[in-house]
């Protein structure tokens, strides 16, 4: 099937586009009252995560309201850690929890070697449910954590502020933690190449706490294991390429490592400069962002002036998808989103002629 | 009065020393058992800042544990805003809160006009006392909050994930904002300099959530104003240079703009390779830091492994202050702050031939 707008996986292979393709992480989400009605329905956060139909209704929310040029499967990124058995439960106000934590070599050799794909078919059947209902408006993304930002998750048994746990482990038991990341990096693996074999046209790796490392041991225990995963993955399917997006959270001191992983396009935060990340690496690959998401808070004329700011930077030509530099916060108006959305697509013809 | 170890300030001034200077953020802390005793005798927090003698006497308990090269005042970041009427508490578990909150031009206009120095009189009266105490043996260190991390804590009324009141309020009220960063930069310029007439050997500015910004709001709403009150301190007491450090966390994509202050050190955190900082900035100022504070969970001999690689990623020669990359956390065993600092001077002494 013909995508009817296909800006988005163009802009991401550095194809010409008539306007600069645009989405946001967490699109589907919280500052939707649809998605808080669907939420309530299903009870709780995991059951919305693991059925597909609902999963489905969730993801296309977004679209139904604002021209975005791409949907993202609605799903969570512990969803590996829960498969491997590590029991993920959600305590209100307390985000994301974990019943088994990894804290020795044993709990890392003991993680059972299970087909991540066989596992997590409620994504997969998301995903063909979700290409079904889209029917070739725009094109879907799949996606994955990084493996260090699951193995973070999975030792210290839910979020962290300073990763003290996971740290300690990765400088006091380094073999350890790399077996563990090798085991996530083929877990993270299978499941992007089910997610593409599903109908994903193109996956985004969200190494969210890749962030807090040094630079050393980002090479090291996060960026080497995204590598693995790009070099293994399906590079085409339904005759187009799939591209592959890295987001690293806090990652702008190293934007040429991760330009060099193989990815086709390299995820921002709004602490960069987009145009001097796109002087680094941008004749490497596309850039996504990097709208800081708290503008949304701020007036729709202040917002407008942040993404014409953001187009200006960039420049005239191709390899820029419009995106936030974080995910959307629940708290946000959604009439904000279509200022976002609808200044992104008008300011930004000029710099495509 | 000479001093007896002054390697701190020569560093800082990229002068020879025997071997690399250490002090740690948050030094004097509740990672001490004898802090915690001092603590609970003061019976709250902010008793135990506005106590001269409390605040000495956990300013040199670290002093007496480990050989520190340099004291760091004992005292909280935000006596300015407490200073100005905004009824700053402390609330268990919770971290600071502020009583009154700024959250219109009128109430930044509404600030009292009044001398800080006057007000806190508690600080400078706890530096003399610090001073005698050490009686010459290592300088002390003054410091306050920077304009802009300041703000943002009178905004948000207290801590913040994502800063969100102070962003919407900097992206509506621009010049609201500009006014209030004004003032405080005004009441910190002041305040460092009477910590200096006080006895404040060198005066580090905290620039905590500066690095939550994005490049051009860094530029204009947060470095702006620490240049303009580097401007404006005392540069020369005691016959003996005052050296500034400025320390931006999440501050590496900035690290030329911020040198360019006219501060004479910039604090590093961990994610930069302190090599390519040098190589970057090393030639007009010195650099402080910059080990993960996390690294102290983990064995003595991991730790000294971690400050062998720092000091040989720095290399050579002169211009360099050992330090965390942040604040130490309060679960740290404090044999592992022995460990970290006889490394850096044991390993250290082979780049000062």
């Amino acid at each position: 099937m013909t995508l009817k707008n296909d800006r988005f996986l163009r802009a991401l292979l550095k194809e010409s586009v008539d306007v600069t393709p645009v989405w946001m992480m967490r699109q589907a989400g919280r500052y939707l009252p649809e998605y808080r009605v669907t939420r309530k329905q299903a009870g709780d956060f995991l059951t919305l995560c693991q059925t597909p139909q609902l999963a489905c209704e969730v993801t296309l929310q977004p679209l139904h309201r604002y021209p975005f040029d791409a949907a993202i499967l609605f799903s969570d990124i512990l969803t590996i850690p829960d498969a491997l058995g590590q029991g993920l439960y959600f305590s209100e106000g307390e985000g994301p929890k974990f019943r088994k934590v990894i804290r020795s070599a044993l709990d890392v050799e003991m993680l059972p070697d299970i087909s991540i794909a066989d596992e997590l078919t409620y994504v997969t059947d998301a995903i063909a449910l979700i290409r079904k209902e889209l029917n070739g408006s725009v094109p879907l993304i799949g996606f994955s954590g990084s493996p260090w930002t699951l193995a973070t998750y999975m030792i210290e048994g839910g979020g962290s502020k300073d990763f003290r746990i996971a740290k300690q482990f990765m400088y006091d038991h380094p073999q350890a933690m790399h077996l563990l990341l090798e085991k996530l990096a083929n877990a993270v693996t299978d499941y992007l190449n089910a997610q593409i074999k599903a109908g994903a046209q193109a996956v985004q790796i969200f190494d969210t706490w890749g962030g807090v490392l040094t630079t050393g041991a980002y090479a090291t225990f996060s960026l080497k294991y995204m590598q693995d995963i790009v070099a293994n993955l399906i590079r085409e399917n339904e005759g187009r390429q799939v591209p592959v997006i890295i987001f690293t959270k806090n990652g702008g001191l190293w934007l040429e490592a991760i330009a060099n992983s193989g990815c086709q396009a390299v995820g921002l935060d709004w602490t960069i400069e987009i145009g001097a990340a796109r002087q680094r690496i941008g004749g490497r690959v596309a850039l996504q962002g990097n709208m800081d998401p708290t503008i949304l808070y701020a007036n729709p004329s202040a917002i407008r002036k942040e993404v014409g700011r953001i187009l200006e930077s960039f420049g005239p030509g191709n390899g820029h998808v419009f995106n936030l530099g974080h995910g959307i916060t629940p708290e946000v108006n959604p009439d904000h989103v279509s200022a976002f959305v609808d200044a992104v697509h008008e300011l930004s013809a000029s710099y495509h002629p």
